[in-house]
C-alpha cells in the first residue's frame, strides 16, 4: 500500500464531503463503516457508505454551511494501512428560537479521524475526541436546545 | 381544586399508561406538555397529549414489558395545583446482539414527576432524576448499545 | 408530625445556608445524609451534617455570592414526613482566565429537593434535576473550564 | 527529528509508567502538559511532568493492578514531530461495597494518545476517546459508584 499518503487522505475527505457517491467510491469501500463518537441520535456505527454519507449530510444540514474542519496534524502508517488526521472542528446549529451561541448549538472541539485502509480504500473509520469535546459534540447533535425545546433544524 | 388528591394522581397515571386517549383526557389536558429529562432522542418537551402519549408508548416498546414504577412517596399541594410522586423505576431494553445487562440496557433510577393541574387536569409535567440516574436514563434511550451498534429495538 | 409545614422547610433551608451548625441542628439531624445529583467531584451521598454543610460551603465558595435559589413550588406530606421544594437555581463560577459565561461556569437549572423528616428534623435529602440540567450542574462543579484548564476557584 | 520512531514512543510510555522520574525525563520534557479526556476529578490539563506522573499514579492506584493497555496501531510523523498510538484500555476499580462490574468500575474503551515532540522529548500530549468511551472513562474516575456512595478507592 505504498500509495497511502496524506494527499490521498485529503482527497478521500474531499470526495466524501462533496456528496458525490461515485467520486467517494474511489476512496471509500462501499461497505465502509464509520463510528460517530459520543451518544446522540446520530452516534455509533454507520454501516455502509450510504449510511456514512447520510451522517455527513445530516451534519452539513444541521450546521447550515458553518462547518469548518482545520487540520492540525496528519499521520500515515502505510505499512499497516492506517491514517489519522487531527482536526479542529467548529460549527453552529441555530435552533428555532435560539441564537446559536449555547453549548447545544456552538460546537468547538478537537479530535481525530482514524481510518483503516485496504487496497487503496477506507474500510473502517472512527472519530475520537479530545478533552471534554464529546459533551459538546453530543449536545450539538441532540434533539434539544438550551430551553429544552425539541428541534430537527 | 379541592379534588386534587393522591388518588386522582394515581388514576391519571393509570389512564395515561393504558394508552386509551379518551380515558386519558379525563385527567390530562389535550395541550399538556411534558418534559422528558436528560439528553437522548426522546428528551425535551413533548407538546400535546398525543406527543406525550407517543413518548410513553416508545418507552413501553423499548422496555418490552419490563417497565416497573414503584411509588416511594406522593405529595400534593391542592392550593397551588401541584402534585409530585417520587418513583423508583426499572426497565430492561434488550438490544440486538446484547443480553440486556449493560448500562445502556438496564435502567434503574429514582426520580420525580412534577405535575401542574388546572381545572382538574394536568397541563404541564416534568420528570426529574436523583443522583446520576440521568446518565443511565439517557443511555437507555440512546441509539447505541454497549458495543456502539445502533438499534431501534 | 403535625408541625411539618412549608414555613418549617423554609426555616430549615435558611438555617442550613447560614452556616451556623447549632442553628442548623434545630432542623437537620446530625446524621442527615444528602445526595448531590450528577457526577462531579462533589456528587453523591454526603453523610452527616458536617459533610452536608461542607458541600453547601463549597457551592457558595465556587459561586462567589452569585448563588440564587427561587422557589417555584412547595409540597408537604406531613403524614409520611416528606417535603419537596421545586427551585430555579442560578449561579456563576468565574474560573481563572474565563469570563463566567460558558456552560462550565454559568449554571441555570430547575430541580427539586426531596427531604424526609423524622421527629421534626430532616434525616435524608436528595437533589433531583429537570431537563438536561444535570449536564450543566456537573459541568459547573467539575474541575475544568471551557478551555480544559483545571481550576479550584 | 529522524530518531522519532514507534520504538522510541514505546520506550517513552514504559519510562512513564515505571514511575521513575529520571528515566521519564529522557523522553518527557519537564514542562510537558497532558490533557486527560472527559470531565471527572482528574480531567483536563496536567501541567508539568510531576502533575502528569501524578495522574498516572492515580490511575494505577484506582485500578489496583488491573490496568491493561493493548496497542492497536501506531502512527509516527517524524517531520512534524507527532506520534499517535491507538489503544484498547481495560481496568477495574473495585469500590467499597461493590464488585467491580458496574459502568462506574469496569472500564473498557479505545482511544488515542497524541504526542507532540520537540528535540527528542514529548512536550504535549492529549488523550482522545472513540465511541461513547468518554462516558465510561469519566464514570470510572468519578467519586461515585453505582449506589451513589462516594469513595476514593
Amino acid at each position: 500500500m505504498s500509495d497511502l499518503t496524506a494527499e490521498r487522505l485529503a482527497a478521500a475527505h474531499q470526495a466524501l464531503r462533496s456528496g458525490d457517491r461515485e467520486r467517494a467510491l474511489e476512496y471509500w469501500h462501499p461497505d465502509v463503516r464509520f463510528q460517530s463518537p459520543g451518544n446522540h441520535p446520530y452516534a455509533g456505527w454507520h454501516d455502509g457508505l450510504d449510511a456514512f454519507m447520510g451522517f455527513i449530510r445530516t451534519w452539513q444540514r444541521l450546521a447550515g454551511g458553518t462547518l469548518r474542519m482545520e487540520q492540525i496534524a496528519c499521520l500515515v502508517n502505510p505499512v499497516d494501512g492506517y491514517t489519522i488526521d487531527v482536526n479542529r472542528c467548529t460549527a453552529v446549529r441555530k435552533r428555532t428560537g435560539s441564537d446559536g451561541t449555547s453549548f447545544y448549538e456552538h460546537l468547538q472541539m478537537e479530535g481525530v479521524d482514524l481510518m483503516r485502509w485496504e487496497n487503496g480504500r477506507v474500510v473502517e473509520g472512527r472519530g475520537g475526541i479530545f478533552g471534554d469535546g464529546t459533551a459538546n459534540f453530543s449536545s450539538f447533535f441532540g434533539p434539544i436546545g438550551p430551553n429544552g425545546l425539541r428541534s430537527d433544524d
